[in-house]
């Protein structure tokens, strides 16, 4: 085998984002879909010769699809996982990867009780300069990494946005959607368990009533430390701290983010649905033109014993003992390609994935510990929360 | 009255970064100073037609003088404050105002005792364009202040440094000499007692033993929150961040950090001290040309309800709903004038000063939180801190 049939689940957003880096790999062929959109799943079949299924169990039915990318809203994401591992497909989940940790912890096991894969993303922490400076700190060149420094103000809870993006039970709200993003980013860097997170978490839009924004120290198993900032309410844009590129790797002009609110100020709550779907897949969904830089998820700071990584979306500026250096990374041939190339290289060549189920389990872990110190002030350990779940799935 | 006639105690490089605006402010006059250095008291003597003392009791028993400004290392801030209110003194005393919370609490009891003001300053609290902000975010203009974000990555520890600066007990390291400031500058932009901290501290190179990074989440009385991140090891130059300028307001080449590092490598401890001693006053001391901009501490974001605050050495972006705006702040007369304006109004026209004994107090509270919850991982309530030191001075 050296194709994998991929069945897409929900055409959304998500999926759009992706879809560059699955045309692209020869190793992936779309096989089939399936999405509530009639529009979408014809649109799908048509375009790329698929199957555009009425329901999820059809597609699971199709011995022919060897692996599925759930990209449902994240409410979903759970129940479609565990019924696609069931059915003894691999699968790649979407981040958040659930909507709480005992979900992630009852995938976790489903897989392993299938024997199959399941990967969780794409997320920011698979964007190339984020590896390039994984892969320099594991070196040692520059003596371990102590304190990693993440920040990122963005308009994210004004953009058109579906009710249950802005229901923290429905896994709404910045925490679950975008610290997801940031958590992973670090968690990359430092490549040890977070065993302590401190938060605060930040509500103050009764009109978008969710978090909105958090503050969160992650402490390290090796005693390094995280400090994470995130507004999505934010007025300010970080973009200016990474040289004017877009999170999606595009060149973007200063001061957006008021007519993002702007954008929004008519709509009511179908309207901004509706202004969500124009950007899914269907019949009037035309590509982007590719992005000519890497994806970034805001300012990146890596601190090394003997230097300090500045992470941006066209590489790495290294502030050693001795002065600056850049360490240009290539620009992408296509956004997203590293987690397509994780799930290839496991179904196809059964290589461990570095984003395997455990992985987005102790993500998400990471969410739920910011939330609830958020709520408390204490320092939570997401390790015990971890294997709390975990127990709870054992039979 | 309309002149203080002022004492210093420590001709350092505190007292240099100070004299401009001691000099320009007419309601100043230096009548006398105690240095061990008798070169730096002699030239204090000639230059000022003051007395240069060769003890403190001496200068505290000239009835002429009515305050003193203690500059002198953080270890006597304690003492000679305490002496100085004792013998009728009002007294200004550098920042951290002492090297532990039982200090500064005695120091507070021994202003109240005498009838004396006790202010403690410069620290970066009081740059200008934070405090146009924290009038800015005073008025209400914005909604409430809900989250503060302050970064600054310097090159501190790897200038030329006295044995006591690098030593924790002593009142050395990052946490006591430069979150003095941070907590400063957050204070006076949220304006609400802090209640809880919550902190990682980090200390990675054995040849400068003590702290030299910190990241902290300081939680306020009425729920908004503070980030504060620092690293005095960097690599990392953040001036790049407001524009380089300089921390002291001068227009700065990138990639100075390096430098620094370079400068000290070939010195041991004696050699240090020589160069830190260099910067002093004294025979050869000359005075740099004033500084075209105001000083600052690094990246600071105060985010409100219906706007960001980015608040630079040269004014105060304001992202809001509507756009962008910029409120220039006009460059300084003098740097560090406001620190001195606020001992004159405190001691010619009574007025209660922001930055008294109480405030200074917090402060310091705040930094030995730091470091209490650095080691343990546990939230501190520098509240309880205070009250407990506070009732061990009673009598
Ligand atoms: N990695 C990223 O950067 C990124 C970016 C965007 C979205 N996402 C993730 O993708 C997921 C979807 O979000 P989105 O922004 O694409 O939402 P969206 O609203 O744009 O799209 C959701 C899609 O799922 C379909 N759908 C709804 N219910 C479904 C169901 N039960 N089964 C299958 N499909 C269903 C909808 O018709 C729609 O096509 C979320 O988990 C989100 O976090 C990730
Ligand atoms: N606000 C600021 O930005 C700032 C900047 C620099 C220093 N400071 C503060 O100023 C104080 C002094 O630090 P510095 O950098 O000037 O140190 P420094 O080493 O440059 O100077 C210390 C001075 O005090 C003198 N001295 C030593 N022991 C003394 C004593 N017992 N009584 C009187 N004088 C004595 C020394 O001879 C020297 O002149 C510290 O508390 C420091 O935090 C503040």
């Amino acid at each position: 085998m050296n194709t994998i049939r991929l069945g897409v689940v929900g055409l959304g957003r998500g999926f759009v984002l992706t879809l560059p880096a699955l045309r692209r790999d020869p190793r992936i062929a779309l096989g089939a879909a399936f999405d509530p959109r009639p529009e979408a799943s014809d649109r799908f079949a048509a375009e790329f010769s698929a199957t555009g299924y009425a329901s999820l169990d059809d597609l699971l039915a199709d011995s022919a699809i060897d692996a599925v990318y759930i990209a449902s809203p994240h409410e979903w994401h759970a129940a479609q996982a565990i019924a696609a591992l069931a059915a003894g497909k691999h699968v790649l989940v979407e981040k958040p990867m659930a909507v709480s940790v005992a979900e992630c912890a009852a995938m976790v096991r489903a897989a392993e009780d299938a024997g199959r894969f399941l990967i969780v993303g794409p997320s920011h922490g698979f964007d190339e300069p984020v590896r390039s400076a994984a892969t320099l700190i594991a070196s040692g060149r520059f003596g371990r990494v102590r304190m990693v420094t993440a920040l990122n103000f963005t308009d994210f809870l004004y953009r058109p946005r579906r009710p249950a993006e802005l229901d923290t039970s429905r896994g709404g709200g910045v925490v679950y959607s975008q610290a997801a993003h940031q958590v992973d980013v670090v968690r990359r860097l430092v490549g040890q368990p977070v065993t302590g997170v401190r938060a605060f978490v930040g509500s103050w839009d009764a009109a978008r009533g969710c978090e909105g924004a958090y503050q969160a120290l992650l402490d390290f198993a090796d005693g390094s430390g995280a400090s994470l900032t995130y507004s999505g309410y934010a007025h300010y844009d970080s973009d200016e701290l990474v040289g004017w590129i877009s999170e999606l790797g595009y060149p973007k002009q200063p001061g957006r983010h008021a007519a993002t609110r702007e954008a929004i100020a008519g709509l009511d709550r179908a309207g901004q649905e509706a202004a969500k779907l124009g950007r899914t897949f269907g019949p009037r969904f035309a590509e982007d033109p590719p992005a000519p830089h890497h994806e970034h998820f805001g300012l990146i700071i890596a601190s090394c014993e003997r230097a300090d990584l500045k992470i941006l979306p066209t590489g790495i500026e290294i502030h050693g003992d001795e002065g600056t250096d850049w360490l240009a990374v290539d620009p992408p041939a296509a956004p997203r390609a590293a987690v397509i190339d994780e799930l290839a290289k496991a179904v196809l060549d059964s290589a461990p994935p570095v984003h395997g189920g455990r992985w987005g389990l102790e993500t998400v872990a990471c969410c739920a510990a910011i939330l609830e110190s958020g709520r408390s002030g204490a320092a939570v350990d997401p390790q015990t929360i971890i294997s709390n779940a975990l127990e709870q799935t054992t039979p």
